[in-house]
Formats: structure tokens, sequence, C-alpha cells
């Protein structure tokens, strides 16, 4: 059969999913055909043109309308995250397989209502995934197969950082991305979320409890133009930043043992680096985006005089998704990953299995994110993740 | 307007391109469309099933009719190197424009023909190209400019290698691709090709004489199986390894400067690392294909005490290609190239340019190739690059 | 003229500084003459067996009475640190120059202490160091000078971390420097006071304030053998263990710059792992003792499309240090630190100037390990350094 | 019993092998002691200072004299090759163990000279042996332990280089360093000496033939000042480099195998960069200098999704040479491989053992040398390891 699929949405990450839709198919060996059929905005001319060069069939721009057409049987959304909940469950409930783009959503309230929507939706036949794009990297899930096979035995702490420098520069202006009332958070949800989530999947252990900081290194920026449509912007030319741009928190998982985590916009000379480090009495892993083919694995049980870190080019035919691919040696780049997430999109749907991450996975980030908040407000202490106050101390 | 391809033959190198034509119009802003027409096999299934894979619109078996038609504007050639010759002369002849994958041909004499048809065509406005893609690795190509505009100053030398290590294991059994009379050619022509095309490219110099040998590590492998077509093949099991397995030379380039050259392919636990350092007088820079995205620049200009090797990354919207894609950080991998290509020959179609490496310069290196075969035959004296005996020396 | 030295201690820390004492005389042009005149242990034997194996001219067991010699310029102490503030404090009231190894002492009053008698000491003339010794690496005082110059501009953030390996095996048995009656502390101590040091030293600023959690993540361990002195331990053959293997705690500079800081004995694979990044508005600088000899520079003036992190080694004639040993190129290792640190001492001594770091530094050190153990046992809130409470939040 | 040692010479490997002398016997537990005791050199105020800073307990002016004395019993030669056959001769004949540096001469006719006193010397009980340090780097030692104990399996071929870039700059004055007829050879002699030896020393094999070329990339350089003694400069300022500065050339070793090899004064950013590289069909180690606390290990016996390069910190005390210094993860330098010279020097003496590297393994190495020039002289044509003319071709 052919599954037509409806994107809602056409920045950034509309690019990156284009191209997953648009390779999957010729690369990988998928169980059902995809068609491009319906990129969504609402500017009517820029979303034509952006059809046109992605490759969709048409463009629209009432979400509403289209998510009611029959000929529908895919909606990804990857608008801005404050309307992520009532299209995706809007979607779900008329029946149609959802794929949302990270994070979930911009609240707990909202990301549990989209779980609960997903929960009922799965016992119809209806699936949906969170796009955590980077759990698909051939490296990473190489990395969570070695630890589930007990590669780093009992885990004694991961290390998890996510860094980039755009805001380095005190006179880059200001930008909606970076107030409150527009974004809803900064680096904390932007960046921060892509960790949590990684930590918890290459474990398979739930983060239980955080203490931690947000902090906003450059207070205020020179505003650029007039009718930025930036609020609450001051007469001198100055506005306020209004969301944090460095977030550091530690994590306690399930089994006890720490995570250290932390996201910024600051490090200067770091593009895109999101980086892991899982320590066990075993060996230990890890991985960094900005050398994505690759996973470093330190073995314990090797002989004690050639034990190192052994540099592991992960693009080996039997590497995860590797074998559609290049052969040995051919490294794959960033976008690889969204033609993986269609790969086991369109698997799950047509298996009739529940791919992962569920919603209930992003809800557990969103979790997480909000604790990180609250720690940060009641002088770093520990916030149980979950609970509505400061959990009993987990930590001493 | 719409150009339309036919592409001939569709092993690995036709899946590359497959994805270079179908991700090019959709990333790019191209000054003309491109249609994948028709692909071209002598397996009529075969073909077909491929051509539905990789999304090209018809299939076909005979590359003569198919050449013949009308509505095809650009051939691109993926067979085997023996035929380049004959099928790219002949679709220059009946006016399209080709991309011919590298080596241009298996000898001098074919690349010859092809280099003459081809400077034929281009004056009728019929233009040709070489795929040696790996020019347009973004940081290669960023290399090259760095090095036009005096970054490493007067060249003192050149170290370039290219390593792999399927060869290894000693139990591998015989291919086609091991035999003399199947291949052509060892890891000269395959891989020493590429390290020389680069060079070329990098320094804008040509390698004028060489002095090398070629050897042949595991002379003998077993034989799998019956039939396998593989000639005069002994009754014992094993049969003989006719082309080179490692190929190690030096050039001497236009200007005097020497170049190390190493391609291998029993360098155990190298996947496909092409390896390129240019020293010169005022720096150097260094390439390795096993870290695409990144390029290494030393300044000898710079301050006494701050100069090192600067690790850059090729990732930035005002490196070569790179605006097209992702924001700074987010990686390339191999088949981007593939991509470049396409952009870059139907850019220079439409603007009536002719687009590089021309068949003047695949056959350029094929002199080189065949330089290297008469050192290696001739006790490793030097041989002057495009001369029919051993030159006079040309170093001492 | 000829300083003498007595050396009380004689365990790792003495075999390094022994190397100090012996090498900086005959590589550097000292101003003074060194004589190795007394090593002093409890254990006659042993001590005078390690005097012979170091070249101490002669051995002796009774501490005070070799401070009382006349014929004793310089006092070096590599004693535990519950024993630092008796001796250092006897030795400058009896008018000896002291170094004493880092830690500065085990509690905040014994630093306090120390720092008063240096304080007075120095008015004498009388000078006083603390070993800090990995200020002396010459990448780190390069890098110190760096930020003196304003290559890195104003301070962003700081990422430090000391992780090490050595308890990650639970079947290790449990030692005395696991118990926190023996040792003092663990981690936190032992090498979070380096992460420390080196960032409030090649900053130049203060750690005002601090969040953060101590953890013990093997909390039993194995005893071997009977009578080993352990205390409380139990009768099946496991004892507790009592300090800290792991500190993961935030920081805050003076400036309002944020720092994490992690001091680890759990991180499989990683032996002696001191690394530091230091992020400005104009630049980045970052160091890794497993890499001694290299810094890491992020120039952000240099032109757009050249930046990237250069390798320095930190091996050339003009860089701090260097010009005594090797030509560039040449590698320095772990132990060149103790020569530098007696060049620097005796200078200082010659020259009548206080030397760093003094015990004024060393006891800013030890209230942020307190601060620091403070908030671990008070949920992770904030504390800030040198109060006695928990001070207002300085954090949100 | 006390060994006095006599050094002949006091430049830069003056200093180093103070060093060695110095630390030996302080760090490891020699089966003799040892006494630095006279320090031979011309100029007799210079060589009397240098003895001051170096700690030897006399200085001399007249080698013979010295080595008649009964009073010495090691010679160690650090003077210019061109003394080395005449003092290491006359001390072998005056019964004196004898540690010369390398190359241990400047044609193979002395070096023969001197390994046949060697060995009538060894028959009297008498030791020898060539100071090619870095085969006593540890990693470097330990890489040949792997290789002996299979870890590469059968050799397939080898990669080795000395990068350095002294010579970069064409401004840099013209130095006796840089005249034949004063130093004998170039990067030849100087560095390609030891990538020779080293490929010797790791796999167990002699280099048995060699191509290759000699190259002098900057031909004239400027004279600075007056006096030089410099021979043969022109009245027009500046002067003839007669010594090669870049030497490539492929050898073969006695199993077949090919090495390729490259010394070079001209790659600009390679401060002392000798690299080795040795592939088989088991497995593959790395080493780099300028890295020299590490080795690479790829082992194809590992699981095969889990192959790559191994990064061995080689500070373990199970590893060669280091249980004397520090803990794992506290890195060497340079000067190291000098103290780990004597303590092999020493305790084969007292062991009545031969030392390795010998005299004979000098020799071997000054005859690759020279049929590498003769190479050069005869257009790279193969000239076997030994012979008088160009052998029979061992390659094609």
């Amino acid at each position: 059969m052919t599954l037509r699929v409806a994107m809602i949405g056409y920045g950034f990450m509309g690019a990156a999913h284009s191209v997953g839709w648009r390779q999957a198919p010729h690369v990988f060996s998928l169980p059902d055909d995809i068609e491009m059929a319906v990129l969504v905005g609402r500017n009517a001319e820029a979303v034509a043109d952006a059809a046109a060069q992605w490759g969709w069939a048409e463009s629209a721009t009432d979400w509403r309308e289209v998510i009611a057409r029959d000929d529908i049987d895919i909606v990804d959304i990857v608008t801005p995250g404050d309307s992520h909940a009532e299209i995706a469950i809007a979607a779900l409930e008329a029946g149609k397989h959802v794929l949302c783009e990270k994070p979930l959503a911009n609240t707990v309230e909202e990301a549990e209502a989209m779980a609960d929507a997903a929960a009922r939706a799965a016992a119809r036949g209806v699936r949906s995934m969170v796009g955590f794009t980077y759990r698909r990297v051939p490296a990473v899930t190489f990395l969570r197969d070695l630890i589930a096979q007990g590669a780093v035995g009992r885990i004694a702490h991961v290390r998890a950082a996510y860094r980039q420098d755009w805001l380095v520069d005190p006179e880059m202006p200001l930008a909606w991305r970076l107030q409150k009332e527009h974004a809803g958070s900064g680096a904390l949800g932007d960046i921060g979320a892509h960790i949590i989530d990684m930590t918890q999947f290459v474990t398979g252990l739930d983060v239980t409890a955080v203490s931690g900081v947000l902090d906003t290194i450059v207070k205020q920026r020179p505003l650029q133009g007039s009718g930025s449509g930036l609020s609450g912007t001051a007469a001198d030319g100055v506005g306020e930043v209004t969301v944090d741009d460095v977030a550091i928190f530690t994590g306690r998982l399930s089994t006890g043992a720490l995570v250290s985590f932390e996201a910024t916009r600051f490090a200067t000379g770091r593009k895109n680096d999101l980086s892991i480090e899982v320590s066990g009495d075993k060996g230990a892993l890890r991985f960094d985006l900005e050398d994505l083919n690759t996973l470093w694995f330190y073995d314990r049980t090797a002989p004690e005089t050639t034990q190192g870190f052994t540099r592991i080019l992960v693009t080996e035919a039997q590497h995860p998704y590797v074998a559609a691919w290049w052969p040995a040696g051919h490294m794959l780049g960033y976008e690889h990953g969204f033609s993986h997430q269609v790969v086991d999109l369109v698997t799950a749907i047509s298996e009739g299995a529940d791919p992962h991450p569920s919603f209930a996975e992003g809800l557990s980030v969103q979790r997480v994110l909000a604790a990180v908040e609250e720690s940060s407000q009641s002088d770093s202490g520990w916030v149980r993740v979950g609970a509505p106050v400061v959990a009993e101390t987990s930590a001493g």
C-alpha cells in the first residue's frame, strides 16, 4: 500500500524531514510506499514555494482541513512547540499516525494530554512517535545495543553535554527565540531535551530527580530594526533576554547513579557538540555528534596491557541502519537519522507495532525539563521528577 | 527547462549517483529541472528493479537506443571502466552531455580518444565531466581554495595516501576484481587514481614524472564455488591474484616538488582512508576522508607561540556548497559530493561553461597511472608522464 | 649561596619532589645552589633506604629536630594532609621557607592557621608555597598567560573535570584512603582540589558560591586480610566506604560566570584525566592532562572560514619553562612540573618575592571544598564560599 | 660496584645523556652504582661550565687521556658522527664499555670497523651499544613486544615517517649542518636513520633492498655574517645547500613486505613527528612520537562490530620501564628514554650480556642509508642493501 504524508510546518526541521521522506524509500526496502502528499503552512505563497523545492505534491494553508482528508495517512508535525499538542491530538483523533518533532510540547500539561491521546490512539492501531532523531544515528543506536548487551556492566555514572556557541557574541541582536513568551524555553528545552532523552534511551533508565541551575549570560541584547515583534523592548535600543542560555544540572537515575548534564549556547568553538559518556564497572562508551560516525568503547574485560578506548567506525554493514547505505568507511551525515526515522515509523505502522520514542517517552523528558526549572528556582535543591513539590533529598 | 538524464550502469556507483540526481534539485536552487528518465542495464529484470528502487522513471537494456533518443539530455556513465570509451564517445557524438565515472578509461589510448571527443563536443556546446567526486567534498574544495589564495605559500611537498583493508585476510576468496583480464588494474587504478587527481586538483600542478613499485602481497587466494568465471584457475582450489594490491610511488610536480603516494588495500584498520597533506613555506593543509567535515590548517604567519594545526569544521554557510544544507556543526557525509557534482554539472550546462574535471584532466590521471606501471616494470626508474619510454632521470 | 632542603615524608609525592630537587639545578640556571640535605620519616630503616635511592644526603626520624637545625633553609612537606598544619607552622616559625604539598590541610581551620603563619613569616622574609604543581605544566601556565592577555575575552563559563577510574572495580578491597577518619576526604579533596585551584589560577577569578553533590558509588568493599587497621569493619568480610568517590558541583565565579566541576574515581578508562575548558566572547582555551604538551585555542577574532580549535604544541622555546629543556616537538612529562616548582620557589627566595600559590590561595581552595561538602549536606542548595551557613541564593 | 662514566661531547645530546645518567640510578634499582666522572670537550672553559651545570665531577679536554685512565669504566660518545669511529674503537680496545650516539658513523666503512671492534671487544666481555633511544620509549618497546607475540600476524607492510619543519623558511641562513663536507648527510642520515632502525627493531626483520630519491628543496640560503666557516660560499651573499632535506624511499623487508619511508625537514607544522604503522593480517599497530605515551592497536581478531584502533595509554605498571616511574595516566616525556638506555646498558654490563642495539645493528642501518643514496644517484633503481652495485630488481 501507499502511505500518504502531510507535513505541517516548513522551517529548518521541515527541510530535514523532507530529506527523510524523500530518501528512505529509495535507499531502504520499505514495506509500504511513501507519497509526499501535502505541505501545510500559513503563508500560501511561501508554503507553495517550499513544497515545490522539497518535492511535496501539494501545499495547503489549513492543517485542520488536511487532517480531515481521507487520503492522508501520516501527519508529520514540525511546527514550533506551542502548537504541537493541538495538532497532534487532532490528528490522532482523526486516525492519522503522527510523527511529532521534539520537544513533545512546551509544558508538562500539554505533553500529558498528548501522551493520553497517543495511548488511546494506539488502542485503535494508530501510531505515534517523537522526533528525537539522534537516537537513530547508527553510532547512538549501537551504543544503546552495546549497553543492553552488558558491555559497560553496571552503570556508575553518565556525563552528557550539548554545547553550541551561537550566542557567544554579545552584539548578536535580540530574537524571538530569546524571549520566553515566544520561545517557551532556551538552551534547556531546545538542546537539553536531547541529552535527557539520549541518556534515558541509551541507559534504559529514568532520570528520577534533578538539581540544577539555569543562567542567562548575556541579559540584554541590541534590538535590530523596528517592528520586530519582540515584546517589552526598551526605548534605549536594547531588549531583555528572558530565556536561559546555559543549563547545568545533575540527575539521578533510577539505579541511583548520577548524571552530569550541561546544555549551553556559549561554548565558544563548539558548533553542535552533543556528547555523552557512560561509565560502568565493565567498560565505558562515549559518543560525540561532531564526529558522528565514531563510537569509543573501553572494554575493562580486555587484557590489562592493551586496554584503551577503541575508536569504532560505525560504518560496517552489521551496524544499525548501515547496510542500506555505503561500504565500510563511507561516512554518514546529519540527515541520515531522518531517513532512519521514516524507516522505523513506516515499519512499525506496517507491523502494527508501537515505534519509539513514544509520546510517553517525550512526556518523561518534559517532566525532567520542568523539574530542572523548578530546581533552579528553588536554590538548586533536588526535585523529584514528576512530583509537584520539592521532593525529599535523594542525595546527600 | 528540464534536463532528462539517462544513467548507464547500476552497481554501487549507480546508487550513489542516483542520490545525487534525486537530492540536488530539492536542496539546491538549480537553473534547470532534473528528470531521472532512464536507467540502463543489460539484465532487464534487474535494471527494472533498480530503477524502481532508486526512482528512475523507466529502464532499458540497450544503451545505444537510449543515446539515440531525442528526449535525453545527459548521459551518466557508471559502468565498469572498459566500456567508458565506447559509451561516452557515442553519447558525446549524439550531442548528449556526459558525466563519466572515474577512472576515465582503462587505458591511455581510450582516454585520449575520449578527451578528443570531449574537445570536439565542447566546440558544439556539449559538456563532459569525470566523476572524481571527492573534489566536491566541501573540505577538499575549500582546501583547494585556500591554496589558490596562497595559504600555504610555495609548495614544498605533498603526501597523499589512500588506504583500505579489505584484502587483509589471506583467506578472502579470489574475485574478478583481482584478475587483470577482468579488472584492468588493482589498487593503483581504483584508489591511486583518486589521490593523483586530488593532488593535481588542490595544488593546481601537474605530476610530471614518477618512480614507483606495484606489489601483490597475497598472490594466491582460495577459489569459492565452481563456475565462478575466473580465468586460469588452478586445479588445487587456489587461483592467482594478477593485479596489484599496493602501489607506492613518488611523483614530481611541475615545480619540482616531490609527492609521496601510497595506495593500498592492506592497511589493516583503515577502511576508506584517503589523506592528503600539502606543506609550503607559509603553511600546511591536511585532509582525511574518514573525518570528511574537517580540514586542518597550519598557518606559519600566525604569532609563533600560538601556531598549530587548526581543526576547521567545514560546515559554515560560507564554506563551499554548505549553505544549501544544514546549520554550522551539522555533518555532511559521503554521498553529498554526488549532489554537488550534479549542481556543478547542471550549472555549467546552463551557463554554457565547461565543468571540471574535464576529460583532459581524466586523461592526465590515466597517463600518471600508466607511468607508474611502467616505472614499476623498469626497476622503479623514473618515468616522465606522457612519454612512451623511460625518460631521462628527473631526480638524482 | 646554597639552599639546604629537608623533605618531610617519602611516599609517591616524595619521589616526585625528589626529581624536582635533583633535576632543576642541572637543567635551569638557578640563582642559588640546592643541597638535598635530609629526608625525614618515622621508620628509620625505610627512610634511610628512600634517602639512598633518591639521593638525599642524610635521613632522620624526628622532623622537629630537623626543623631546629641551623643548616636547613627549606622544608618541603609531603606527608598526609592531617600533619601539614603542625609541621608547616613550626617550620615557618623556625624561619624556614616552606613548600607544602596540596591540599594545604584537611580542614578550613588548619588552613586558616597556616595562612596566618605564612603571612607573619612573609613579613620576616620567609617564603611559603603550596604544591599545586599542575599550574606549572607549561601548557597550563601558557593558558593562564593567554587569558591574562585577553585571548578569550570576557569569560562566559568554565568546564573543569578530573576523572580517574581506579575505584571502578567493586571487588577492589577497602583501604584506609576510603575511610573518612583516615583520609579526611575522597575524590573531592584529592582531585577536586586541583580543578578548583586550576580554575581560579587560569581565570584569575574566585569561586564565590557552589552547589553540588557528593556520592559514594560503591558503598561496601571486601576486607583484605586481618589487622588491616581499618575502622569499624563488619564481621562479614565487608567494610564501609565512608568518603565520596564522585563530586559533581557547579561554581559561580566573582563575575557571575558558572563553572561546572566534576571529580570522580569511577570514570572507566580515564586514568588521570584533568581537563579544563574556558569559553569567552573572544575565544576559548582547553587543556587535558593526558595530553599535557598540547593546548587547544579557538580564536573568534580569526577570519570566519578558518576559525577552529588550534592544537598548539607547547614545546617552543618561547613557551613558559620550555627553553631550558629540549628543542620544539620534544615532549615533557608529568614530573617536569616539580622541577618548575623548584625553579620558581628558589627564584622567589633569591629575589625576596612571594611565590604562588600562596598559603592564602591554598586556603581559598579549602574553603571551596568545605562549601561543596556543606551544599551536598543541604540538598545541594547554594553555599557562599567562606560563609558558615547557607547563603542567599546566587542563582535562580 | 661503581661504574664510572666519561662522556665525550657536550652538545644537545650531552644534555640528554646527562639526564639519563643522573636520573636512572635514583628512579630504578640498578645492579651497580653510577658515577658521572668526567665530561670531555675541546674547549676547556666551556666543557668545565657544562660539567658544572650537568653534574659531572670533572672535565677534561683530551679524550685519549681519559680513555687511558684506569678509573673509567664506560665511555659515552656524543660527538659529531665523523669522530665516532676513532673514539669508539680506541675505547673498546682500552677495555671500556661504549655507548655511542647514533648514527653509528658517517660511512659504511667506519661503521664496519666499529662493528668489528665491538665483536672483538664482546669476546673479552666489553659491551657496546648504539644510542637509538627511541627504541626505549615504553610505547615503542611495547609495540615491538606485541608484534613479537603475534598481535599483527604476518606483516603486510609498514609506513614510517620522520617529519620536521625547521627548514621550511627559505630565509633561514645557511649552516654547517646543511653542507655535506661538514655534516656528511642531511635528513636521511639524521632522522631517516631513526625510522630505519625502528622499522627493523619492531618488526625483527631486515631491510634488504631500497629504491628512493633524495632532494634538496631550498638549494641556496643566505649567508649570515662573515667568517662562518662555511665552505665554497658565493660572493653574492648566498651559499649552496649540499645535503638532502627530504628523503623518500621504499624498502623491502626480508619477507618481501614493502615499507614506505619518508624523512623530511620541510613538513610544515610537524615538529618532531616520527610515526610508524605496521599492518598485518591479524592487526595493526601505530605510534607517533608527538604523542609518545600512546600506542594504537587494531585487533582483527576482536568481534567485527567492535573492531577499531584502540588508544592504549602506555603508562601502566605492567608496561615496559613504567613501574619505576609514576602511577597510570602520568605522562612520560622525551628524556625518559635516556634513563632507560642507562638502565639497559648497566644491566647488560652487570649480567655479562650484550645490550641492543649492537654496533652490528648500527652498521645495518648505515648500509641501508648508503643504499638509499646509491639508489637516488641511479635513477631510483632498486639497490640491494650491502651490495656494491645495483642489485637485480627485487620488485616489479
